[in-house]
């Protein structure tokens, strides 16, 4: 059995790309030909309608960027906007995703306690498939213990929020210790601490952080801080970060991180009226993979 | 419309109890009973067999506690564990849960930001129709956005997790901050202003707190430190904490915190063999309720 760590990062290499296509349906703003083939009269209910829609778009996403990226996260709470026929559809992209190669990242944020957090691990790492999970930090260690059992015995990986992209992370996250830290140190400290049994050939454990790529200079210092710790990077694009901006982020052989995307990936037909959707959000994605590739040293 | 605060207060004092009965289903725990009466061969598949197991205990729970009960907690987990048949089954429960009378609590400890923030709140508060919704706080004040909104304006509740009852729970929130505090004391700061808009006339607002039965002295200390914010106060019973513990989490008036308990009341039929399961659900919440309102100091 390969770990977690391993798989990502020669993910990485043998694809070529550091580029996470995030799937985030949004019934708004998918082409109209996509809407147009679902009408509301065909379906059962509005929330079977969408689903259709979406399942439609998704699987035509997949198809246009499974050259150029390395894996997808799925964000949960579009699917569960959708009630029942959401999580179906959810479940459903899992295997699609993975038979073409994509390593699958379940972007839930969960965390609970005992047996609820075990619920959750199986929820998403058994029973839905997911390569990996997004998981929230704030109950502490043994909220984490069901997915670093799955981490060491299945070759899962985990993603724990560390310093996240959006303005008021710096609330909390940023609160300064007494022992003179900032809070997202410490738990860096930790994330580094529950990947430890984890390490991979390459360096890098199966557990993970999120770090925003809003963040430049703590994304830097957080590199150094957790050397085997590989990053998910949101805030690319839609949330106004560019290449540039991620330098620090991966380590000197170019790996590291791997850098998510998601609106400016999927709605780019939206920015460019003369080309089809499916190529334009491959066209966004090679221009991403391209960027990331070149900011990260490797020619 | 009626702010969910007052709504949770004046349930309080016309039900006249403050226990929450949380509903964890758990195929192993179930009465043999039901697990008969749903032959893995009457099913599609093993989650539907379970979904319907589910569905004929917890309906059965429901009715046992009615009484008894001021709300009822749905932990989310257990039931995306089963996928989409758990999902629909969640969905399926709130309405009669709420036509008993009983508030509906969806425990999904979501925690997100922007548009996905909102996607969590129209799949809990608008769509499945919980009056409350339990959230983390580690993104800070821009992820609770959406779910500060739907309090204001369509009379939900919010419960941020502020100490929670596991012992790792120490790991983040107890750590020290510069300027004394501990970290989960700056958070209830941030959880009282949040709830400053949305204050009841009973004093309560709509933005409670998670803090676990386990930390009797933290609970005492934080309910002076956040005099107008609800607490939902989980870790009694089968976590270890009685009701004794708890005295310090009710205000004078012996309002102010509601109590959950899930498997010490879902299979207390496992300690009585001599009575139904629903009896001995119904003897354990009526037990529970005499505690807790002898504890509050109401007669």
């Amino acid at each position: 059995m390969q770990l977690f760590g391993e798989r990502l990062m020669e993910a990485v290499k043998t694809r070529r790309t550091h580029v996470v296509v995030g799937l985030d349906p949004d019934y708004e703003l998918l082409p109209s030909d996509v809407r147009a083939a679902h009408p509301r009269e065909a379906y059962e209910d509005e929330a079977q309608m969408k689903a259709a829609c979406y399942r439609e778009f998704l699987n035509g996403i997949l198809d246009a960027v499974v050259e150029d990226a390395v894996a997808v996260k799925i964000q949960l709470a579009y699917f569960e906007a959708l009630g029942a026929p959401g999580y179906r559809l959810y479940e459903e992209l899992v295997g699609p995703a993975r038979s073409r190669g994509l390593l699958v990242i379940a972007d839930a944020k969960r965390g609970d306690i005992g047996s609820t957090a075990e619920a959750y691990a199986r929820a998403h790492l058994d029973n839905a498939g997911a390569d990996a999970l997004t998981v929230n930090p704030y109950l502490g260690t043994d909220s984490l213990e069901p997915f670093l059992r799955r981490a060491k015995e299945a070759g899962k990986g985990l993603f724990v929020l560390v310093k996240t992209s959006n303005p008021s992370s710096t609330d909390i996250q940023d609160l300064r210790l007494d022992s003179g830290e900032r809070l997202y140190e410490r738990v860096a400290e930790l994330v580094s601490g529950w990947g430890r049994d984890t390490a991979s050939p390459h360096g890098y454990s199966s557990v993970g952080a999120v770090v925003g790529a809003t963040h430049p200079q703590e994304g830097a210092a957080l590199r150094a801080l957790m050397p085997a710790v590989p990053f998910l990077v949101p805030g690319y694009g839609a949330q106004g970060a560019g290449a540039g901006d991620l330098r620090g982020f991966f380590d000197p052989r170019g790996l590291g991180a791997v850098v998510n995307s998601s609106r400016a990936i999927l709605y780019a037909y939206r920015q460019h009226p003369e080309t089809s959707w499916q190529d334009a959000a491959r066209r966004e994605t090679q221009d991403m993979k391209a960027a990331l590739w070149r900011v990260a040293g490797l020619e």
